[in-house]
C-alpha cells in the first residue's frame, strides 16, 4: 500500500485538434508526471472525461499510460461504472495492464445508500489490487455519508479515499476520527490543499496542472514546516480556485498543459471543446498574479 | 417516419445464469416481438440495462439483434452517452447493423437546460435515421421541460418523443399543444396508456411483458372504440402497476418473460439479481387476479 | 399508541373561490373523516399544501380542525421544518390545541444521512406526544435509507413510520425484517394499499378522496378475506392510479372532494389552481368505469 | 433602482446564547454595515438562515432592522416561498416595513423550469418595490438556466439578478451577452468577487463578514485600477474561500463577526450551532495569514 499516498496527479485525457484522443500527448503526460515528482497517475477518472470516450479510446488510454508508466511510476485506474460485473470487467483490464491501483465510486444516481457497501462487495470485494473509494456526488449525483464511506471500504477491503465533498477537511476529520488508519486523498483540483493536509490528509490525487505545487506544500507540511506549506498555499490559491471551477475549470487546465508543452491543444469533449477568449483572458491575468509565467521555475519550490 | 408509430417494444437484455449476456434468449425476444405483433423492438435502454454492459456485451446485444430482425421488424437503438462524440460513434454503429432509428436522452447529470439542444445538434444533428429524444428524468437525473423538449427535437432534426416523464399524459397534451405533428411514444410500463392515448400519444415504447394487451388497448383506441380500451386498461391495470414498480419492476417483467418461454432466466445486473420470494407472491397473486394464467390466450384480446 | 394504526386520513387545506384558506370546508372535512370511519385525520402534510401557507394560515388550520376534531377523532400535526428549533415550535403548538402525535419529515435537501438523527432527536427528542417519521423524497429531496429511518426512529423515541418512497412494498418488508414492531403506514395516495397490506402494513395514511375504499381494504384483508382485499383494490385502482398522479393529483382529489360535498371549490394554490378540463373529462370517464357515481353508496363496502 | 447597485450587505440572523433571535445584534449590523460602507442591506436570505426561523422571529428580524436601518441604509428583504400567495403576503409585510427591495428565488424542488416565469408573474409581478430574482440552486435545488432566469426577469418586470450558481463568471456574461442592461450581483461569498467584476458584475451582495474588503475591490475596480482589485483579492482569498466553505462557511462568518464585536455569539441554527476547535484553530490561522487581526484598519483599504 505505500504506493498510495503523497501526490497523485489525475491525468487529462488529451485530444487532436480533430477530436480524437492523442497517445503522443499521453506520453507526455507520464514524462511530465515522472518530472514534477508526483508519486502515481490516475488515469480515466471524471476529469479524464473517462465518460465521454468509446470503449477503444479508453483501452487507447489504459494501454498507453501503461507502457509509458511501467517501471518509471504506479498508476491507478478508475473503474467505476453503475454494475458491479462492469467494473469488474474494467478493473480486471486494467490489472492486467499493470494498474497498480483501482479507483471506484459509487454507482451514478443510486438513491438508497444502503446498497453501497453491497455494490462494493460484489465490484471489488476480491481485488488483486488496491482499492480507491471515490466519494465524488458532483459526477454520480450520490452523497456517501461517513457511514457509507466506511461501510464502502469494508466491503472493498480498501483503506484509502479519495473525497471530492465540499467541503472536505471537515469530512476528512469526520473520517480519521472513526478510523484514525485510513489514507485520506484531498481532491477538488487542490483548492483546500492545505487545509486537508492539517485535517490528516496523505496528499492530494487531483489533476491541478502544477502537480508540483501540491508537492511542495505536502512536502513542507510533512517536514513541519507549516508556515511554507501556508504560504504555499495562499501564493497560488488565486490560480488554483480559478483552475477549480466547475464546468469550465477542465478547458483551464487543458489550456496550462498545453502552455506547457504537455497537450497538443486545450480541447475538451464538452459542447464548447476550448476555453472562450474571456476565459482565456483572465488566465493570462491570474498565472501573471502568482507568478506562473513561462520562466515560472519549479526550483524554487524546492 | 411510418415506422415509429405504434407499439414498439423495449428489449431487456437477457443474461444466463451465470450472468453472461445470453444470444439464444435475444432471438427468441425478436420471435416473440413479432409474434406480438409489436410494430418495432427498441434494444439498449434503460430497461435494457445499457448502463450494465460493457461494449462487447452491448455489441453483441445490437449484431444479435439486428441478425433476427433483419426483413421481419425495424428495431431502434438506445445511443445516449454523456458526451456528443460518443453519442455519434454509437449512432454510426447502430446505422450499419441496419438500425431503423436511434434513441438518445440528454446527457445524465446536465443541469444547464440551455445546452440541450446544442447537445443534439452535435450529437444527432444530421443522424441519418430518424431519431427518438427520450424524455427520462429517472435514468438521467435531468428533467426536460417542454421549452427544452422542442428545442432537443429541433435540433435532432426529429419529430418524435418517447416520455418517461411522470405524468405523462398532461405532458403529452402540453406538447401537442405546441406542436401538434409530433409523434409522442407513452413509456412508463404502459401504466398510463389509455390515458396517454386520450391525450394524443401515437402509442407506447416500453418493456411491458405482455406488449399484445398494450396494442390491443391502441388498437382498440384507434377504432373508436374507447369503452373496449378503457375496460382492457382496467382489467390488466393491477399487473401493469405491479411491474411498473421502480427498481423492482424490471426482475418481475424479466420472471414473467421467463414463465413466457422467451428469457431463460429472469436474472438482471442489480445487486439482488432475482426477484426474492415475496415478490414472486406478490407476482403469483396479480397474474392470477387479472386472468394472465399459463392459459391466457391473445387471440381473446383481437 | 393504539391510535396510530388503522386508517388515517390526510387533509387537503381548502381554499375559497378568492384564495383563502376556508374553515367551513374545514370543519366538513372533520365530519367527513368521522362518517368515513377514518381512524384518525393528519393535518398540515405535504398534500395539506402545508410549505403554501402563511403562519397565519397555518393557525387557522390547526386550531380550526382541533376545535371540530375535540372528542370525536383524533388528529396528527405535520411539524416539519428545516430547523429543529422550528420543529420544536410547531410541536408545542400543536401539543397545545391537542394533537394526539405530530409528524415529522426530513430537512428538505439535506444531504448528509449521517445528520438525520440528530436532527431528530433535537427536535423531537422528547415530545410530549407519539411521532410519526415520515420519508418523504419528492417532497424533501431526500431519500432516506432504512439504516436512517431506523435511527430517526430511535431518535425520535417512535416506532411509527409513514412511507412515501416508491416502491412503498419491498421498503415495508425491509423495515420490518429489521424491526418487526414498527407501525409501518403506507401512503402515496393508496395506489399500493393491498401490496402494503401483503407486506405488514399496519394501514394508510393517505389523502385519497375516498376514505371508505381503503379502510374496507384493510377490513377485508384483516379479518383474512385476502380476495376481497383485492378484489376492492383492482376495482377502485384505475381511479386510485389516476388521483395518484404527481402534480396533478391534488387537484383531481380537491374536485371529487367537492363534488362529494366535502369543499367548496377544488382550488390548490398551484400555479393552475384548478383542473384543465381534458384532467376533468379524464375524471369523468375514470369515476364512471369504476362505479364512483353520484349514487355510489359506501354501504356496498360495508 | 440606483439603490440596486454597489456592495450589498447579506445579514444573518443572530442568536443569543439560548438560541432565542438577538435584537441587539441586529442592531449592531446595522450600524456595522453604515460603518463599512456597504450600499445596502439584505435579510432574510439563505444565509440568513430563514428557513430556520418562525414567523415571529422572522417578523422580528424584519421590524428591528427595518428601524434601525430608517434613514440611514436601504434594506431588501427575503420574501422567497414556494407558493406566490405566500410570497405576496411577504413582500406586503416587507413593503409595510419601508423595504427598498424585496429578493425572491425560485420555488424549492421545482422540476419544470417552465413554470419559473409564472411563478414569477404571480409571485411579484406586480411589486410595489424592485425586485431582485435570486439564483440559488443550492438552497433550492433549481438550476435556473440563463433562459429561465431572463423569463422570470420579464414576468417579474425586474432587471435585477443575484447569482449564486458556480461558477458564477461565465454566468454573468453570458447573462449579459443576451441582456447588457442588467444589474448582477455576485454572491456566493465573494469569493470570486474580481472576476465578477471583470465580467460585468454591478457588484456583490453576499454575507462576507468583511463587506469593506468587497467594497474596496468594487471601488478599485470602478476607477480603473485592475491591479489594485486583484491585489486586494488574491490577499484576501485565502480566507474569502475559507469562509466560502459550504455548510461550516456560516459558523465561521457568525465567528469572525462576533470577534468583530457586532455579534454578541457566533450561534447557527445548524445541529452543531458553533465552530468546532479545529475549524476556530484553522480560522485563527488564516485570519494571521492574511492579517485580519485585531489591529486590521480598514483605512488601509481606503
Amino acid at each position: 500500500m505505500s504506493d498510495l499516498t503523497g501526490t497523485w496527479y489525475i491525468s487529462p485525457t488529451p485530444f487532436t485538434d480533430d477530436g480524437a484522443v492523442d497517445p503522443d500527448s499521453l506520453r507526455r503526460i507520464v514524462d511530465a508526471a515522472v518530472a514534477w515528482g508526483a508519486d502515481g497517475i490516475t488515469i480515466l477518472g471524471v476529469m479524464g472525461e473517462v465518460a465521454d470516450l468509446t470503449a477503444p479510446e479508453r483501452e487507447t488510454v489504459l494501454s498507453t499510460i501503461a507502457a509509458a508508466a511501467k517501471g518509471r511510476i504506479p498508476f491507478a485506474v478508475g473503474c467505476s461504472a453503475p454494475a458491479a460485473a462492469v467494473v469488474r470487467a474494467n478493473v480486471a483490464r486494467a490489472v492486467e495492464q499493470g494498474a497498480g491501483a483501482v479507483m471506484v465510486a459509487a454507482p451514478a444516481l443510486l438513491k438508497d445508500t444502503d446498497q453501497i457497501a453491497g455494490f462494493y462487495r460484489a465490484a471489488v470485494g476480491d481485488s488483486p489490487v488496491p482499492v480507491i473509494v471515490q466519494d465524488e456526488p458532483a459526477a454520480t449525483g450520490v452523497t456517501m455519508p461517513v457511514s457509507a464511506l466506511l461501510a464502502a471500504l469494508d466491503a472493498a477491503g480498501s483503506t484509502v479515499v479519495k473525497l471530492e465533498d465540499p467541503p472536505t477537511p471537515p469530512k476528512i476529520g469526520r473520517l480519521l476520527a472513526q478510523r484514525p488508519d485510513l489514507t485520506v486523498f484531498g481532491g477538488l483540483g487542490g483548492v483546500s490543499a492545505y487545509s486537508e493536509l492539517r485535517r490528516g490528509a496523505a496528499g492530494t490525487m487531483t489533476g491541478f496542472a502544477y502537480p508540483e505545487i501540491l508537492k511542495a506544500i505536502r512536502v513542507a507540511f510533512a517536514a513541519g514546516d507549516l508556515a511554507r506549506a501556508a504560504a504555499l498555499n495562499d501564493r497560488f490559491l488565486p490560480y488554483l480556485v480559478f483552475e477549480g471551477q466547475l464546468k469550465v475549470g477542465l478547458g483551464i487546465r487543458k489550456e496550462v498543459l498545453r502552455r506547457r508543452g504537455v497537450l497538443s491543444t486545450a480541447r475538451t469533449r464538452a459542447l464548447n471543446p476550448l476555453p472562450d477568449p474571456a476565459t482565456i483572458a483572465e488566465l493570462d491575468d491570474v498565472l501573471a498574479r502568482v507568478g506562473l509565467t513561462p520562466s515560472f521555475d519549479a526550483l524554487e519550490l524546492a
